[in-house]
């Protein structure tokens, strides 16, 4: 091994909810990825579609890229393949319900063409330049999810992906304890775990407690139950069909990515009805509401998914009424409340039964909490520690936790975007700097849309717009200055007509009186036109003006 | 009593944010109004500064309006009084530190001149035209809280205003039982009590809970204590300045609400600190680490509070520093979440050290919970019951609650926004409609925004806009048609060189082809160049098109 051979780590979109999902590490000039997620708009990121992390870095050093490994089948760990692999270029390994979700989502774009994509199964050895990984099952909120044991010249590094120590998982298998001790007793490098549920005492309930719920509210349900979860909650799915089938229901699956992700796990045998439990809503009209189950997108309360149409009495295949029981079997995701406690309210309107966290347990994270965390480190008993998935004070308190079990503040690394812990024969430190941030998705727009723009729409949804278009000929003294003037989101116009007035002759004395060529006049106007505005409402809309200036010359 | 004689009751605002907060009593003609509160807006209200209930009933009945009477200091119930009184003027009835709160928004508007405020105790009795109005003693997150009983000629209304039986509260006195239950077994007509927790299981915890928490972070606490609170919450402030006696401590007050209020309740003597235990900021920066403590605001991460811009560094008299312990002693309210975590995501970059509510009890909430909500129904014994002061869903769990102790559903009104209950000697319904929703304030103005205005702004945040402005000159061939384009929160311009050009291409195309009149080639102007943006970009800006034609006429 070259003295100069070094370990590099890179979380390429730092901390957060990118950040946590894309994880390059680097080994004598070969790289490999951990996930590729991406995270969607928070609200000051008002018209973007969607948050890619930074994928520069792996652009400039595409010829040294040698894979992409992904942890489970959630769009905030896989999502942004379509973007980065068509710049970016190298061969997924994913297990089979995670392969098929991606395989979904390239074909969405029409990327799956050339995509060389590898089924890989816990246990097996992947060979990929200087690393040899090993994936291990994690249970989390999707089946068939794993964490990541990279065998590196300088030992083993281990990514958990996104995991709690459940159990007794509904569907698939518990985190596989033995497989994290065995590495624990041999020495274990590095360490990146989950720290999403940082701030979480004790133990995250187990998916059963959900099993249980769900039970009472069949049990009790006289007419149909409408169950709202995440589409790629395959396990919770699977849940919504065991319950129905032991009281008796048949289930519908509606919503485009729940219908969609149904049919591909159950192609792939990872929802496991009894033969006719799952019918389409023409079949399900025809029978008796108490046996009828409903398994629908809109948790979140997303404007245009199925719970939140079926909510506002727009949907056009389900109408909700008196006598339903709907489930919200999710929490909100932060930033979401408005739209989720909107739809609940909608929903009490319609005079149905609504059951939501607040009032029963029908959810539980997927997210190790602070004692399942402590048992990760107990068990892999790393070298050096990097809390990953989750934000900046997550990271903190995982990383705080770690010194409670003993370890040295310095072994332990809070990375954000852009940064890079390098390790070799001398230990592990910060050094050196990538390209950080975010990339946002606008239409068919990859980066285009920054910051510059992104403030220019808040400004523009705080107050609006006014538009002034001026003529004025110095050439020739029949021609009056001719001003036009339009506004939106600043005054409901209607009303307006004296600010309008007063803006027009404003604007028509500067092109009477000043002297200034075609700029100075448009500045001179969008000055003396904004003092107006702000004396009069107080508002500081956008304003441009554009003259047009006819002289001798 | 004429037998036409009825009692009206009217949530001028309806449920949610506004309307808990200012609920019209009408008998004989007569009017009298419980709270003015106005909400903040929320997030799909852009460029809105506040929210007030919709006035207009007020307005149109000024000449039978008797009196406002304010529960407590809370500005969500007495918030709208400078915006209200001008337009409905009455004499106010509010308790001492209420009216002293009053009076500093009053001060704020310069509205205090004209307003006629009468201070009331808990127990005194108000004649207001046909109505008796007693307060009664509540506690509440404010001292000096009280709620109603109003005798009306048909009976007894009790208006909880906002409450929580707090028999440990830590400045002020617990909810009156006695009061509650005296008027239980003489019989109430009716009963509005708060929603805002009818989601939550069990008590509301005391206010001594976080007396014991706070006493623990001053106990282990090496540097300065800094807690933040919304301002108007006395009662925490008290604690604060308690504990830090206990601990000897000295305290500063940072935030300009802060600071006002906190002069206000130490004249009126709601804020009872030892003397010297006060004291400025120069003077705190001269005492070590451990004899500091700051009370300030910013717990809902508000852009421009103290807490905000020590977050960030860039507060003027405040610096963080290691060995700092920040509390947020608060909740985030919905919606806030994601300012509230970048705050506390920010104080851990400092490296300070942050509690909060997911780490410790530092908060409680000052509204019942639902055993709570019970023993008020139960003390009460309403003949009717209208759940006030909350979101819909709470409404309707809250009178779901009362069916559970056995009150007709048929007795339990559900009351939004514009309706009216009515009741006489043939018992209660809805009946009736007077103007309901909501009126926005933004800047100076009040009203002059409405839907219309936030649909532009939500467009423009979603994709902004692009002006053009265009000559063509008809009676002169020498001159070609002139072409400008001016685009914000669109793209990104240094970028989209070609999209411009291209754009202004084909306005031209239109200018040479067209044979259109003015208004016609604008027309054709912004469907031509929507059509380019939206298959360009997928994106949809508004856009406008103003024409100067000059033809031979």
């Amino acid at each position: 091994m070259k003295p100069s051979s070094n370990l590099k780590i890179l979380p390429l979109g730092g901390y957060g909810e990118v950040g946590r999902n894309m994880t390059a590490l680097e080994y004598d000039g070969a790289i490999i990825v951990i996930d590729c997620g991406l995270m969607f708009p928070e609200s000051d990121m008002p018209g973007v579609d969607l948050v890619l992390p930074n994928f520069q870095y792996l652009v400039d050093n595409v010829d040294r890229l040698v894979a992409y490994f992904i942890t489970h089948g959630h769009e905030d760990h896989h999502g942004a393949l379509p973007y980065v692999l068509p710049n970016a270029p190298a061969p997924i390994y994913a297990t089979r319900l995670t392969r098929g979700l991606i395989e979904v989502k390239l074909k969405e774009h029409k990327r799956l063409a050339g995509a060389k994509i590898t089924t890989i199964e816990p246990g097996e050895r992947i060979q990929a330049g200087p690393f040899t990984v090993e994936p291990f099952r994690v249970a989390h909120s999707i089946p068939d999810a794993v964490g990541f044991a990279v065998e590196t010249p300088l030992g083993v590094v281990i990514h958990t992906g996104e995991y709690k120590f459940d159990l007794t998982p509904v569907s698939g298998e518990p985190t596989d304890i033995h497989r994290l001790a065995d590495y624990g007793s041999r020495g274990v490098l590095a360490l990146l775990s989950d720290s999403t549920n940082a701030e979480r005492a004790g133990h995250t309930p187990s998916e059963s407690l959900v099993r249980d719920a769900l039970e009472r509210v069949f049990e009790r349900a006289e007419g149909r139950v409408i169950i709202a979860t995440f589409a790629s909650n395959i396990s919770r799915v699977q849940e919504v069909i065991n319950v129905a089938e032991l009281y008796g229901r048949k289930v519908g699956l509606v919503g485009r990515s729940m219908e969609n992700n149904g049919d591909m796990a159950l192609e792939l045998g990872f929802l496991t009805p009894e033969p006719g439990t799952l019918l389409g809503i023409k079949e399900l009209d025809k029978l008796p509401a108490d046996e009828v189950a409903i398994c629908c997108t809109g948790s979140q309360g997303e404007p245009t998914s199925a719970l939140t149409r079926m909510a506002e009495g727009t949907h056009p295949r389900v109408t909700l009424r008196k006598g339903d029981t709907v489930v919200l079997s999710a929490t909100p995701i932060p930033g979401n409340e408005e739209l989720v406690h909107r739809t609940l309210d909608n929903l009490f309107r319609l005079g149905v039964d609504v059951l939501y966290q607040a009032l029963m347990p029908v959810h539980v994270s997927g997210h190790a909490s602070r004692e399942e965390l402590k048992l990760m480190l107990r068990l892999t008993r790393p070298r050096y520690f990097i809390p990953a998935g989750g934000e900046y004070r997550m990271l903190v308190l995982h990383g705080r936790l770690a010194q409670d079990l003993g370890m040295a503040p310095e072994d332990i690394f809070i990375v954000e975007s852009g940064q890079v812990v390098t390790i070799d024969e001398a230990g592990a430190r910060k050094e050196g700097e990538i390209p950080g941030g975010y990339i946002f998705v606008d239409g068919s727009g990859v980066g285009d849309v920054g910051e510059t723009v992104l403030r220019e729409r808040r400004r523009l949804s705080e107050s609006g717009f006014i538009l002034v278009s001026a003529t004025l000929d110095r050439s020739d003294a029949r021609f009056k200055p001719q001003v036009a003037i339009s506004t939106r989101g600043c005054v409901f116009q209607p009303g307006a007509e004296d600010l309008m007035e007063a803006l027009r002759l404003a604007a028509i004395e500067v092109l009477r009186t000043s002297s200034a060529g075609r700029s100075g006049l448009e500045d001179q106007i969008v000055r003396r036109l904004g003092e107006l505005v702000t004396e009069r409402l107080k508002r500081r809309p956008v304003i441009v003006a554009q003259v047009f200036l006819r002289d001798g010359s």
